[in-house]
C-alpha cells in the first residue's frame, strides 16, 4: 500500500553542529537501508525548502508509523501523511 | 524534471451525464497517451477525495503547462504544481 | 487498519426534494449495510453540523476509497481521511 | 456523551531526557486508568505526527475538561475538541 | 451545560423574497420560543455580518443538535460550536 | 456595548513556577475584581484549552483595552475581539 | 468611537447590469450622505479589488450594524470589523 | 514604482464559449498594449493554473487600480497587490 | 499615496525590561517625528492586541520602506502593508 | 526557465550582531554574483517585510536548489518557489 510523506525539517538553531551532523549522518544511513527494502520507495527534495516528499510501500499504518518514528530526525519534523489508493486510469 | 501535482475536480452539479462522461472517458484516454510516452510518470488517487496525486517527468516548465491546460478536465480542476530536486539520500 | 474519515455533506439548494431524499435513503441503507459487515465501525453527527466523523476498519486504501466512492452522496461530499495506527498508552 | 478529540503534542527541544521521560511515564498511567474506567474510550496515533485522536465517553463539559488538563503532558500540548451526537443512520 | 454557537447565514441569491421572509419569520418565532425555555440563552449580532454568536443551555450534545438542525435556515448556515466549561476565575 | 473577547494564553516554558503562580495569582483577582464591577459579564473555559471566552459591557473601545492590556498575562495572551449588536430576534 | 472595516464586494455573475447599476447608485447616494454626516470617515479602494476600506465613527456597535447592514450592496458584501482604540504614541 | 499583482482567473461555467473567447481577446489586445507601453512589464503563467503573475511599472496606486478595473476579465479575477521596494543587494 | 499598514509587535520574553523600555520610548519619539511630517496621518490601537493599524502618505514605495524599516521595533513587528487607491464614491 | 521565489527571513533575536553582519555580508555577495552571472535576474523587497520576491532563470530545479539551499541565510529563511511559464498574452 502506497503513502505519499511530506516531511519538513527544523533544527533548533542552538543545537551543535556536530550533534546535527551527527543526526543527519545516523538518517541517511537509516533511509537508504529502507529504500533498498523496498519501503520507501521515492524520496524527493521540494525545490527552496528543507523538506521533503516521498512515496512508502507497506503493509499497514502501523508498519508505517514504527518507521516514521524511528526516523533520527522525526523530533524535528513535521509531516503529513497521506494514502493513495489505485487511480482508474493508471496503466500500471 | 519532475514535479508533483495535486489536481482536485469539481464538476458543475449540473453538467448533464451524457457531458461529463464524454469528458471523462477523452481524459483517460490522454493521460493514457501521457502516460505511455513517459511523461505522465505516477498517477495516484487520493483515499476518499476526487482527486490525484502525480508526478510528470517533462524537459521544461512550457512544456509541463502545455500539456496540463491541454486536459479534458483542466477547465474543472484545481491544481498545484510543486516542483522536485534531486534529493541527497536517495538511492536513484 | 483504521481510518478517521470526516465526511461534510453539501447539497445544491435547487436540487428537488424528492431526489434528495431519495439519495439520503439509499445513502442510509448502504451505510447500515457497511456498518453491519463491521467495515465502517463508527458513525458520529458533528453537533451542529451537516458532518460526520467515522472510522472505518478495512484492509487496503483501494478497499476503502472503492467504498467510499460508492456512497450515494460521495458527489456532494467534501471528505478527509486520516489513518490511525496502534497507541502505545492504547490498553486495547 | 461523546467527544473527539484531537492532541498534538510539542515538547521543548532542551526538555532534560529524563523529565521527558518521567512526564510520559505518569501521561501514560493516567491514560490507562481513564481508560480502564470507561472515560477514555478511544486512543490512536495519528501516522507520522506526535498526535493522537481520541474518544472520551463522560457526563459532562466540566468533566472532560477536568480531566483534560490534568494530563501530565498538557501544557505541551494542543486539543481541538468536538461534541459528538448520535447519526441518524448509526445501528448502534 | 453550555455551548458557544457562531451562526453564518448565506442565503442563495435567487431565493424568492417571499420564501425568504417566510423561512425568517418561522426561524425568529422558533428562536424566541427555544429563548423563553431557557434553552437559548444569548444571541447577540456580529456587527457588520450576516451572522450571530449564541449561548445554548442545554443537557446533552444530542439535545444541541436536535434544536439546531430544526432551525428554518439550518440549511443555509454554517455553524461553529465551542463547549463551555466551568473557568476556575469565575464569579459565579 | 457588549464584546465578545476569545483569550488564548501561553506561558513560556522556562517561566519559574513561582513567578507562574504569582502572575496567575493576580490576574485571577483583577479578573475577579471587573467581574464584580458588572464590566467583565461572563467568563468561559474553552475545553481542552489554555483559553477563554468573555463577554465584556463597557462604554467605548478605550476603556476595553486598558483593561484587556492591564492584565498581568496580557503580554502571555492573544486575543480575538468581536462587538457584538442587538439581534433582532432577542427577547432581550 | 472609530472602527475600521473591511468590505468585499461580490455580485452574483448573472445579475442584469441595470439592476447591479441601480444598486450601485443607491450605495453610492447613501455612502455619501454618511461621509457627510461625519460617520464614514474614510473610504478608500483596495488597489486591484472590488474592495475597500473604511473607517466609521459612531456611537456604538448598534449604530455602526444598522448603517452597515443598510447598505445597498449589503447582502453582496463580506465585512471585517475592527474597533480601533487610542494609540499612546499618537499625536491626535 | 513596481509592484507585484498575481491574477487568478475563474469564469463562469455557463458562460457562453464565443462570449468567452470575445472577452478574452480584448483581454489580450489591452494587456499587449500596456505591455507596449511599458506599463506592464512582465507577465507570466503560473504553471498549472489558470493565473499569471505580473509586475507593473507606474506612477501611483490610482494608475495601478484604473489599469487593472478595466481589464475585460476583471469581474471574474481575483487580485493580490504586492508594492515592491529597491533591494539593497540588488544590482540594478 | 496613502498606504494602510497593520503592525503587530512581539517582543522576545527574555528582553531585558530596561531595553523594551529604550525601544519603545525611542520607536514613540521616531513615530511622532513622523506623524508631524505628515508621513504618518494615522495611528490606531487594535483593541485587545500588541497591534496597530496606520495609514501612511508617501511619495513611493521605497520612502515607506525606508522609514518603516526604521522603527526601532522593526525587528519584532511583522507588517501588512495595502496600497489604497482613490474610491469613486468618496467625498474627498 | 523562469521561477518566481518569495524569501522570508527570520534571524533568531539572540543572534550576536556581528555574526548576523558577516552572514548578511556574505549573502550580499554571492546574491551579486549570481545576479551579475544572469541567474538571479530580478531581486526586489516586499515592503515592510525582511522579505523578497525574486526571479531566476535557470536549467533545471537542481541547479536552482543548489543555488537557493547555498544561501548563507539559508537556514534563516522560509520559502515559495513557483514555476513560471510562458504566458500567451505576453509579447516577449
Amino acid at each position: 500500500m502506497l503513502y505519499l510523506v511530506r516531511m519538513d525539517v527544523r533544527l533548533p538553531h542552538d543545537m551543535p553542529p556536530a550533534q546535527a551532523e551527527e543526526i543527519k549522518s545516523r538518517e541517511k544511513a537509516y533511509s537508504q537501508e529502507l529504500q533498498r527494502a523496498g519501503k520507501w520507495q521515492q524520496l524527493h527534495r521540494v525545490v527552496g525548502e528543507y523538506a521533503n516528499y516521498s512515496v512508502f510501500d507497506v503493509d499497514s499504518h502501523d508498519e508505517l508509523h514504527t518507521m516514521l518514528s524511528a526516523l533520527p530526525l522525526f523530533p524535528y519534523m513535521t509531516m503529513q501523511v497521506t494514502p493513495l489508493a489505485h487511480h482508474p486510469s493508471s496503466i500500471r
